[in-house]
């Protein structure tokens, strides 16, 4: 995996199932991983894990629970760890997460919505 | 600085210098930072950081004693730790590193190329 280029166009395109963030790389203990996601996430947080969100392709809302932020392509938001939040995408958006090893994505909490995240 | 979008395109637009980082996001104890660079860098490895280049505009060619691995805009790469490299780019490229705090750009040795990484 390592010291071979990884094309984030082609891995973008071998994942089908929204909400499911796969591993493209990892840095030490940190994790960097690829998602498609549409439509509006349950609100959860990390008690432990801040979590980077960079916008490849389309437009994402970060819904906190005092603000919102929107992301155009290129632009990324850090989510501090503890804090309320939860994605929302009115059209299908390609991201890229920059977060530890491990992290859930449903937070703190097991929910249907959680998925394992597996390398691609 | 985090639950802001922050735009990488702007965050370019304000590096002047070749080969020196700026950081422009931290996650945990790892951090995102941009450079512009051009030119051959010196060998050089990092003994207990990974490396992740991206290339965000350009071509860069990462060097290994035993390869070298070209990435275009939108492929990125992990140099493991103790592996020496250097990365080279005949024309100006931008880039996105993620690796933990306090990697130094030189690496294990200090030299005059040497830069501390700051915010912007």
């Amino acid at each position: 995996m390592t010291m071979t280029a990884v094309d984030l166009g082609e891995k973008l395109r071998l994942i089908d199932a929204l909400w499911s963030p796969k591993i493209v790389a990892q840095v030490n203990d940190t994790q960097v991983k690829l998602a498609k996601i549409q439509g509006t996430f349950d609100w959860h947080s990390h008690e432990n894990e801040d979590e980077l969100f960079l916008v490849l392709e389309g437009r994402l809302k970060l819904e906190f629970r005092d603000r919102e932020v929107w992301l155009e392509k290129g632009q990324l938001c850090v989510v501090p760890r503890g804090v309320e939040h939860r994605p929302v995408a009115p059209e299908e958006v390609h991201i890229m997460l920059v977060e530890p090893a491990g992290t859930r994505n449903t937070g703190d909490e097991e929910t249907e919505r959680t998925v394992e995240a597996e390398w691609i």
